[in-house]
């Protein structure tokens, strides 16, 4: 069997962690090495003690990481991430931060204040939704992992956008993530006491996802998307569900629509359309690389209303690199990712 | 200090429950009589164990709260009311169900699957959010308290249909509501593992909630108006959060909206306008009868998204019924409602 | 109706914003001004939206809020009280820190590392959970308000104890508490997604609050008193309940054992005996002054389980407190604490 | 590679549905049959969408799975294993009931009020706690698989009891457990806001798991050990955490104790000995088969304080069962149970 060594720079965020746990049980990684600035010198397993006896490495410098790796997964804020890029020479890097998302640099000041610090890499780096883009990534260099609810929009409203079946003005993405998306860094709003039996929306308009979102739709429909996206905060630990809301155009049905999600999904492992009645729902994605997704109508405005749930730590995060990964080096693309995600 | 005497029927549901619980607080009223068909002849404290102590009043028969009561609640299922209704000569009725919601008999047909038991009483029936309808029920010998979806629609919305800022077109409602909402009936999907760590639409564009919102925005637009409706269930005990999208008419701007929210509201002790930047959040209204409001601004594309929080139990149940019933028998409009609600 | 003037230092803390809450509502008291040292200057309100229209004070310096008040409370970290307390020449004193809990310097000394700042205000200060202390705090100028743990754990002992109905050997308290036990201070292990869906235990043989327990028995027993107490984070926003393991004395029945409770607690407001055969419960608690008390024998060993309930942030810190203020200045002592408890 | 056949009766109980997620994912096993008595003629992912895609067998009826099964798993009831074992003349039969566990008819009558139905079969079950019983069933017929509280409650004392550390008087076992402990039944207590944001102890003193405990400490002391057993309802969805308390035998040092755990558990792949300051904790077991166990000394009281944590459904019920048919068929033991815990 294929076997590659794989590192993870950032190991100690809420992402690294999740990516180290499911690599530990990859049939064709050895994780080899990773790497955290406030923890280095300390074994991950202290810092997070469901990995005892499954992952026990010393955390060391991003710098250890790079060198003997095949592929180097960084989960860093954004800012970090093309830096590391231009030293990974030999391996793949999969990066699971923004530095690479946004194409246009313009967008990309825009909404991160910043221009590209390495504007000659960006060309090389591919976006990858692998249910999307999976033929782009065989050869990248660079792999630029999608965030959490650019995933759940994009796989959400693929089909209707390029089978033509909606309009594309309009469209309002309400989303609702539970609190790992946040990150593992405090603040008062991720307090316990502050978010649990609480909830709201926050970043109105203006979170960093907004630009991601209409890229990718813009790519899907092949003309400028601007949505509406609004965020909130779910008391539970992993899922994010988005609630979308567009217009069919004049003449497309709710069968003609539903036909069109599952022939466009039908190979797809992580993608499953619920059946009729049936409401995407986060509890049955957690911990699983699924995306799910379910599809209604209101008869009476006429507004098609689509659900799309992922886990946004897996699919929306450190999954979904995994299964980028395993397209990149030819491996089974659920390798690694096959834990049924439990009922409860 | 003038006195009542109130009595509850159906107890014993969550409705009734939070009624007594309220109502037992309330320093013009004396809880003469509550009943449950369920429990009859028991302690309402030995199903309810937080009220021991404070009313250990035993379950009667309906009929038994009728007679001697000046205000007589009912927190029933859909079609139980109007009987009760019918036998309520000298009492005041405040209807906590649906049964007088529906102004017009054969949308409430459509959406309730039958017709109206005792037409001739809904002529005297008033439906009241004390906001925006107080002075009409100061003699209404039947209240027909709203539903909490439509409750927290209709103050999100007052301001803007009123004052005439908004498309009355395209409005969408995107609804989370807390699991009491369901009520204490047993199901499977609010069975605690079911449910804790899940969220998920339901009775999308099928709520019955949804011609009450319209009846009223109708009512406030002067014309008809359609809403897309999607509830959702989140994990928590108590709240609604409703993010409402709409498009401000051309030439308004988001200060003109906030100015005619502060400005209706401005004599309202109940409803409070969160400062800009502050999100409207459903932990600041538990246990109480607050409806918190914030306004935000997509200026991307335009849209106004207002984010309304009450909870359901309280503004959105029994703390506005007890309003209602403070307005028709003259007493502070906040009598019994001001127990501030906990930050946590 | 008499009034006095009240003030609050620490009251951005989670206590401190409790004590606001309540005292906000409080009939016999003007809350005159509120302390923080890292939000001077704001309203307490735009930390805490809860309070919007409720309590809109700026936060002061903690000097300003001792001059001018009748009662002054602190919510402090220990440490800081013994110097305020010095200050406070005219105004009661009620302190919800550790300062003035322990009698003993030597035992202060060896749980927080330090002697007291001011030796000669103790012999004033007067320790008083209400049901046990009542008489000792009408004319006292400090009142040392208990820690949550020991509240729950000395109501659920002490008629068991002063009854002289268990040995005082061997006396094990397993204690559960909320997560605002922790307080507003963020830390790795209440961030909201380390702590939901987690459970163990904490500090076990080292809390602080365990020579607060032994003092408060021995006094009861009249002899020394040891403890095994263990807490437990749970994961919700508040409440204690302990799980209390003793042996009853040779010939000592339950029956005798139950009697004894209710006839210690006959005449208190907030405790309440729980019927046979239900068990002391938080949600029946929260948001509430109650202390609930269950019994229970496993036949099958002879041991006697009490377990004891309280709100933490209410009887187990600002409602205690109030409660307290009440006796001190002679007000009906449920005063403001009359909120009855939600079901849900 | 060898493969068998299973099947699971009672397959959408949630024992049965973990059993059902989990074997779908083992290597060496095909999951043939599932049955149900209330939704036979459905597919299981009707019932448990986040089985859709994963496991869509059509539920049959019990008698279904027994044919042609190389082992059978029954997740039901007590009191309906034993017929079903009478059955399984080729299958190995693992039973998740109680009705194999009690070896003592008298104990099994007193504590579940009737008499074995087939008192021969009894002689050929094996009770197996794999870390426990491992070598007694490398050919048995029928296994018991343990109740979850036993699970945690032994393992966690099994070194202290074996190595004579402790003394076997005066034990006392705190457990707490997740909801899906109480099954999938719709009962009031687990209805989601009677629920969450509550907590108590429950059936004090008469759980049926204490005789099983006591069997189980027994065997390992040699001699008759009775433990108080005091069970809570913890509002998460899964894990078990018990606090156990008991004397260290004179002379007994809390080093020699860890050094007992740590060499008793060494060279097991489930059981972790959490570095000493490190509680521990359900978070870190979650969705895993692991038990992890911590070990703390009361210095003021002398007490030995040991917390054992587990998943109720794996570990104490579905993994383990998987854990004993893979040492029973002679795979991997741990084949199937790899999937590593998360850490959110």
């Amino acid at each position: 069997m294929k076997h590659i060594k794989a590192g993870v720079i950032g190991a100690t965020g809420y992402t690294g962690a999740e990516l180290v746990r499911l690599l530990s049980c990859h049939p064709n990684v050895s994780l080899a090495a990773v790497s955290s600035v406030s923890y280095e010198g300390q074994r991950i397993s202290d810092i997070y003690p469901n990995l005892y006896g499954i992952c026990d490495l010393t955390l060391s410098a991003a710098g250890d990481v790079i060198t003997g790796c095949d592929a180097v997964f960084a989960a860093l804020p954004h800012g970090l991430s093309e830096e590391i890029a231009a030293n990974c020479k030999d391996a793949v890097f999969i990066d699971l931060g923004a530095d690479f998302r946004i194409a246009d640099e313009s967008v990309y000041k825009t909404w991160y204040g910043k221009p590209f610090l390495h504007p000659g890499l960006h060309g090389s780096a591919v976006y990858s939704i692998p249910e999307l883009h999976r033929s782009e990534i065989r050869d990248a260099g660079i792999i630029a992992n999608p965030g959490c609810y650019p995933t759940a929009s994009a796989l959400g409203l693929a089909p209707a956008i390029e089978g033509g079946l909606i309009e594309t003005e309009g469209i309002i993405i309400d989303s609702k993530s539970g609190v790992t998306g946040a990150g593992r860094g405090l603040t008062q709003n991720t307090h316990f006491p502050d978010t649990n039996e609480a909830f709201s929306a926050y970043k109105a308009g203006v979170h960093r996802h907004t630009p991601e979102i209409e890229q990718q739709l813009s790519r899907l429909a092949g003309t400028d998307v601007k949505v509406t996206f609004i965020p909130h905060l779910l008391p539970v630990n992993r899922g994010i569900e988005s609630t979308i809301y567009c217009r069919l155009k004049k003449g497309v049905s709710y069968k003609t629509t539903r036909l069109a999600y599952e022939n466009a999904y039908k190979n797809e492992r992580f993608v499953r359309i619920m059946p009729q009645e049936v409401y995407a729902n986060i509890k049955n994605v957690r911990m699983s690389n699924y995306c799910d997704i379910s599809l209604h109508t209101d008869a009476h405005t006429g507004m098609l209303i689509i659900c799309a749930c992922i886990d946004n730590m897996v699919k929306g995060a450190a999954g979904q690199a995994i299964q980028n990964m395993n397209i990149r080096f030819g491996f089974d693309e659920s390798a690694g990712l096959l834990a049924a995600p439990p009922a409860f």
